[in-house]
C-alpha cells in the first residue's frame, strides 16, 4: 500500500457545510448530518432577516467531518460494539476462514476474533423488531430520517424496511432502506481482472460516500477479493454489500459447473465474518425458467445470473441456492446479513423488458421472501435493468404484490439502449420514476456502463445523478422533509445569495466551478445577475424589483392594479430608473476589474 | 471574423455513419438521414448473416456530410427558393431594415432583397394545408418522419403540428413539430453582455445540431444581435427561433417601460426578413395576472416575462403584445413565422409549480391560439420550468385541453432545484416524462443552467441529455420506428460487435473514448468482454454460450430441460471447457500485448 494511501481525504466537508450530530437516548448514538449555514436575507435598505441553517442527510462518515483523523490501517471506530455486547446473544470466536497467501497485504488492525450468534440464536434487526424491541440501530435511523423509533420498528418488523447491519460491521452508521423513508442510493465499486487495485477500491468507496452513496457494493471479480473487502469494510461508515458467487467462482478456478453448496456456504461464512451487511443471492434463477431467457435479445446480463444458469444447465439440477435456501437463512440470521434477492434474469435491453423470464423469477423471489421472513431474516428484492418508461409502473406494482411489500432495489432502469457513455442519464430517468412509485433503493449506473470499469470521475457522476433521481422521487412522493432543501435553494437563488446557492448544492464544488468559469471575481458573488443574461436581462433581478415594489405599495396577490395606479406607475418608473443606473454602474465596475471583455 | 472561422467542422460525419438522401416526388426534395452500416452477425464456425444498416433522423445538415464544403461567408444552399417561387404568393422586395453601424461585420453573402407575401396574402404552411395542398415542405417532413404526406397535411391543418419555415429561410431542411411525430429538441445559443462573440455563436449552432438539436434558438441579449442572427440563419439547416422582445429592449436602451408597439413591430419585421422561423411572444403576461406572481418563491424567471411584467406595471395598461395580437398575426402570416407563445409566468422553483399564475397564463395562451389559427398562423405553446414529477401529467393535460391540441414545447421541466451543475439531468427526467405524455418539443437545459452561459462542452452535454429524453419518450409512446435503434444496439451488444455499438451510439465519439480508456488495443474490439467484468465474468459471454447451446440442441423457449439432459449436460461441460480455455488464452494475449497489468 502506497505511503500516500493513508493520507486520503479525511476531515474535508463541503465548502459552507459542517458536520453536526444529534444525540440519541443511549450512549454512543450520535447521528451525523450535513449542516449548511445560510446568510441572512437582506432587501435593499432593510434589516437583515436570518435564515435557519439547513440540515441534510449525510452518509459520508468521518471523512466529511472537519478535524477528523482517519488511519486506514486502523479502520473507523467500532461504534456498535457496545450496543451489540449489551444486547447479548452473540459470542466472540475465532474466524473460521483460513489465512490467505500472497497478493494484497492483509488488513493489519483487526485481529482474528469475530461475532456470531450463540448456537441456534437469531440476531437480526427484524428478530428484535418482532419481539417489540427498539434497538440502538432503530433509534439511530429514526433520528436520521426524522421519524419516530416506533414507526421504524414497525416497518422493520413487517419487512417493509431493512436495516442492513451485520454484527461484525461495528463501524457502520446505520441506515434504513424502505419505501416509507428517504430513497437511498447504492454505488458499485470493485476491481476486475483487467483493472484496479485494493487501494483504488478503498478510495472509490470513500469517494462514493462523499458524494452521497448510502451503501456501497463491492463487486470485485479480480484478484485479492478477500483483502480488498476487508480494507473496505473496516473503513466504511455505510453498509457494504457483496455478491458471494463471484468469490465462490474464483475458488473453483472460474468454472461455474464446479461450484458446490459447500464451497458457497464457506464463502458466505467468510464474508459474514468480515461484516458484509447484505448479499446478493440469485436463488430465483430456476432450472425451469432459464430456458425462458434463451431467445432474448440480450440473454442474461447479470453476472451471477449467468453463472447460476450455467450451473443449472451443466448439472440439469435445480439451482443449489434455491434448494439450500433454508441453510442460507440459518447462516444469515447468525450474523444479521440481509438478503438482496438477485434479479439474475433481469432484462438487459428494451426488447426484453417485462418478459416472461423476468416475472417468473420475481414470483420465486416472492416465495423466498416469505421463507426468509420465517427465519426473521431481512430481505430486499433486486430489480431491473432496461425498461422503457411505459413499462416501469408495472414493475413496481408486480413487485409490491409478489414480494409482500419487501423493499425494491433496482438498477436504474435504463429507459433506452442507444446512449452508451451517458447511461447514468438514460437510467436516472427510469430510477427517478421507479423511486417515485415506491422503490426503496436505486443502484447507480455510471457513464462507463457497457463500456468499461468506472474511474473516480465516473463514480462522482453516477452518484450525483442518482442522488438527483432519489431526491426527485422523495419530492414527488411528498416526503415531508424533502422540499425544505429545494425551498432553501429557491430562496437563496431569488435573493442572489450566491454563496448560499453553492453551499446548498448537491455538488457544491462543481456549482462554484461552473459559476466562476465566466464570473470569477469576488464581486460576482453579490451580483444580481450571472453571465447567462447579464445585469439588464436578469429576470430574477427584474422580478425582485417587482415584488419589492408590490410589497412596498401594499399590493396583495390578486389585488387589482387599477386603483390609484397612475401615481404608482410613476413611482415605479422612477425607482426602476435609479435601480437600473445602479446596476449599470456596478456592472461597469465589474468589467473594469476584470480587465478585459469576454 | 478570424481566419479559422470559415474552416469549421464541415463534412465530418460520425465514425461509422454516412449521409444518405431519400428523394421526394419533386426536384430538390432530398431528405437527409444518418446511416450506420453494421457488420454481419457471426456465430463461431457459422456463416455470416448480414445486418441491415440503420437509418437515423439527422438534423446536422451538410456539416454531417462527407465531402461537403461549407463557406460560412456564403451560407448554405437556398434549397427552398424554387419551391417558394413555384408556389407564388410572394414578392421579392427591398429590406425595410436600415443598415446598422459598427460592431460585428455584416453577413456578406445575402444582398438586400427579401420575400414577403403579396399584400393581404398568407403564405403559412397551415394556410396551404387547410386549402388541401401538400407543399414540398410537407412532403419533405413526411419522408423524414416515415409518415404519409396526407397525414402531415392533416396534422398541420388542424394545428396539432407545425412546420416552422419562414419564406426567407431558404436554407432550412424542414422539420415538423407535433405529438404525432418524433419528439424534437431545441438548443439555445446566444451571447449576453458578459460573454461570447458572433463567431462563437455560429460555431455553437453548428455544434448543437451535430449532436442532434432539431431547432436552435438564438437568445442573444448582448451586442450585435442582428448580425449574429444573420450569420446563424444563413448557415442553419434547422429552424431558428428568437425572442424579439430582447432586441426591442436593446433598442430602447434596456428600459422596459420605454417599449412601444411600433418599436416591437419594426423588430418583428426586421427579424422576419432575416428568416426567423418562430418567435417567442409573451402575450400571456396579462396585467391582471402579473400580481399573481408577486408572492412566489422565485417570482418571474422568464426574461421576456419579467420585461413585459415591468411594462404592464409601469404603464398600468394591458400588455401591448396582447392588445396588438391581431397585428402580430398579420405580420407572421406574411412570412410564415410561427408563434411560440411564451410562458412568461412559468414556475422557476418546485415551490411555484402549477400555481395560479402559471395556469392563468396558459388559459390566455389557449385563447390566443384560436385567434392565431383564425389567421392560419402556426402556433406552439411554451411550458415549464420547474415541476416535481407528481405534477407533470397535470401540465400536459391542461395544456392539451386549454390549447386545443397545439404542440407543447417545454423547458425541461426540472424535477428538483438542488443540483446546479447538473440541471441537464434534473430536467432530462422531467423532459422524458412530459415527452412521453405528449409534449412535442423539449427545450434543452445545460449543466450551466442557473450558473452562467454554456460553453461548447455544456452544449454537447445538454443536447445529448435531451436527445436521450426525446428518444426515451418516443419508445414509451410506441413510435413505430423508435425501437429499431435500440434493437440494433442490443443485438450488436449481445454479439460483441463493439465497433457497431460505437457507431450506433447517440454519441459515437464518447462511446469509443470511454471503452478505450481501459481497453484501447485493436484486439479489444473483437473481445467478448470489456474491462467491467473481464473475460471470465462477462454475463453476455456466458449467456451467448447458453443460447448457442440451447439452439444447437433444438431447445425451444419454455421446453423442459429434463428430457435427455444427462448427455446434454456432459456435452455442455465439454463445450464450456473448450470455450473458456480459448477465452483465457485470448486474454493472456491481450495482456501481453498491453505490456503491463492494469
Amino acid at each position: 500500500m502506497s505511503e500516500s494511501f493513508n493520507k486520503i481525504i479525511c476531515g474535508d466537508p463541503f465548502p459552507g457545510s459542517k458536520r453536526v450530530h444529534v444525540e440519541g437516548s443511549k450512549h454512543g448514538i450520535r447521528v451525523p448530518f450535513r449542516e449548511v449555514a445560510l446568510s441572512p436575507s437582506r432587501a435593499e435598505d432593510r434589516e437583515e432577516l436570518p435564515n435557519a441553517p439547513v440540515r441534510l442527510y449525510d452518509p459520508s462518515g468521518p471523512y466529511g467531518e472537519s478535524g477528523a483523523t482517519c488511519d486506514l490501517a486502523r479502520g473507523l471506530s467500532p461504534i456498535r460494539r457496545a450496543w451489540i455486547e449489551a444486547r447479548g446473544g452473540v459470542e466472540e470466536r475465532e474466524s473460521m476462514t483460513p489465512p490467505r497467501d500472497g497478493g494484497a497485504p492483509p488488513f493489519p488492525g483487526r485481529g482474528t476474533k469475530m461475532f456470531r450468534s450463540k448456537r441456534g440464536g437469531n440476531v437480526t434487526q427484524m428478530h428484535y423488531a418482532r419481539k417489540g424491541r427498539i434497538t440502538e440501530e432503530m433509534e439511530f435511523v429514526a433520528i436520521r430520517e426524522g421519524m419516530k423509533p416506533e414507526f421504524v420498528r414497525d416497518e422493520v418488523a413487517s419487512g417493509r424496511a431493512i436495516i442492513p447491519a451485520n454484527v461484525n460491521h461495528l463501524e457502520v452508521e446505520p441506515c434504513v432502506i424502505g419505501r416509507g423513508f428517504l430513497t437511498k442510493i447504492n454505488a458499485n465499486i470493485g476491481n476486475s481482472a483487467v483493472a484496479s487495485s485494493v487501494e483504488e477500491e478503498v478510495r472509490k468507496m470513500i469517494w462514493a460516500i462523499r458524494w452521497g452513496a448510502d451503501t456501497v457494493m463491492d463487486l470485485s471479480t479480480g484478484p485479492d477479493i478477500h483483502e480488498t473487502r476487508e480494507w473496505i469494510i473496516r473503513n466504511a461508515p455505510v453498509p457494504i454489500g457483496t455478491v458471494p458467487i463471484y468469490q465462490a467462482l474464483e475458488k473453483v478456478g472460474g468454472k461455474p459447473e464446479e461450484l458446490t453448496w459447500d464451497i458457497f456456504a464457506q464463502t458466505l461464512e467468510e464474508q459474514a465474518e468480515q461484516g458484509v451487511d447484505y448479499m446478493t443471492i440469485h436463488a430465483g434463477v430456476r432450472l425451469a425458467t432459464v430456458p425462458l431467457a434463451a431467445n432474448r435479445a440480450t440473454g442474461i446480463v447479470s453476472r451471477g445470473g449467468s453463472i447460476l444458469a450455467s450451473w443449472c444447465l451443466a448439472h440439469h439440477e435445480e439451482n443449489f441456492l434455491y434448494t439450500h435456501f433454508g441453510e442460507i437463512c440459518e447462516i444469515f440470521k447468525s450474523y444479521d446479513v440481509a438478503f438482496s434477492l438477485g434479479d439474475g434474469l433481469r432484462p438487459g435491453s428494451i426488447a426484453d423488458a417485462n418478459d416472461e423470464a423476468q416475472f417468473a423469477e420475481l414470483d420465486t423471489l416472492g416465495e423466498l421472501t416469505e421463507k426468509a421472513w420465517r427465519h426473521d431474516v431481512q430481505v430486499m428484492i433486486e430489480g431491473p435493468g432496461h425498461v422503457p418508461m411505459d413499462k416501469i409502473r408495472e414493475n413496481m406494482e408486480r413487485q409490491a404484490a409478489s414480494c409482500h411489500g419487501a423493499p425494491f432495489y433496482t438498477l436504474g432502469p435504463l429507459t433506452t439502449d442507444v446512449a452508451p457513455g451517458y447511461d447514468h442519464i438514460t437510467s436516472a430517468i427510469g430510477a427517478a420514476m421507479i423511486g417515485w412509485f415506491g422503490t426503496a433503493m436505486l443502484c447507480y449506473v455510471t457513464p462507463k456502463e457497457h463500456l468499461g470499469l468506472p474511474n473516480k470521475d465516473d463514480v462522482r457522476d453516477g452518484v450525483v445523478a442518482y442522488k438527483i433521481a432519489a431526491h426527485a422521487a422523495d419530492i414527488a412522493k411528498g416526503h415531508p422533509r424533502a422540499r425544505e432543501w429545494d425551498d432553501a435553494m429557491a430562496k437563496a437563488r431569488f435573493e442572489f445569495r450566491w454563496d448560499d446557492q453553492f453551499h446548498l448544492a448537491m455538488d457544491p464544488i462543481k456549482a462554484v466551478e461552473f459559476h466562476d468559469e465566466t464570473l470569477p471575481e469576488p464581486g460576482a458573488r453579490v451580483a444580481r445577475f450571472c453571465s447567462m443574461c447579464g445585469p439588464k436581462f436578469c429576470a430574477m433581478k427584474i422580478s425582485q424589483d417587482l415584488r419589492d415594489y408590490a410589497k412596498a405599495k401594499g399590493l396583495a396577490p390578486g389585488e387589482a392594479l387599477h386603483a390609484g395606479l397612475e401615481e404608482k406607475a410613476r413611482e415605479y418608473r422612477d425607482n426602476g430608473e435609479k435601480s437600473r443606473e445602479k446596476e449599470v454602474r456596478r456592472k461597469k465596475l465589474e468589467v473594469r476589474r476584470k480587465g478585459k471583455r469576454n
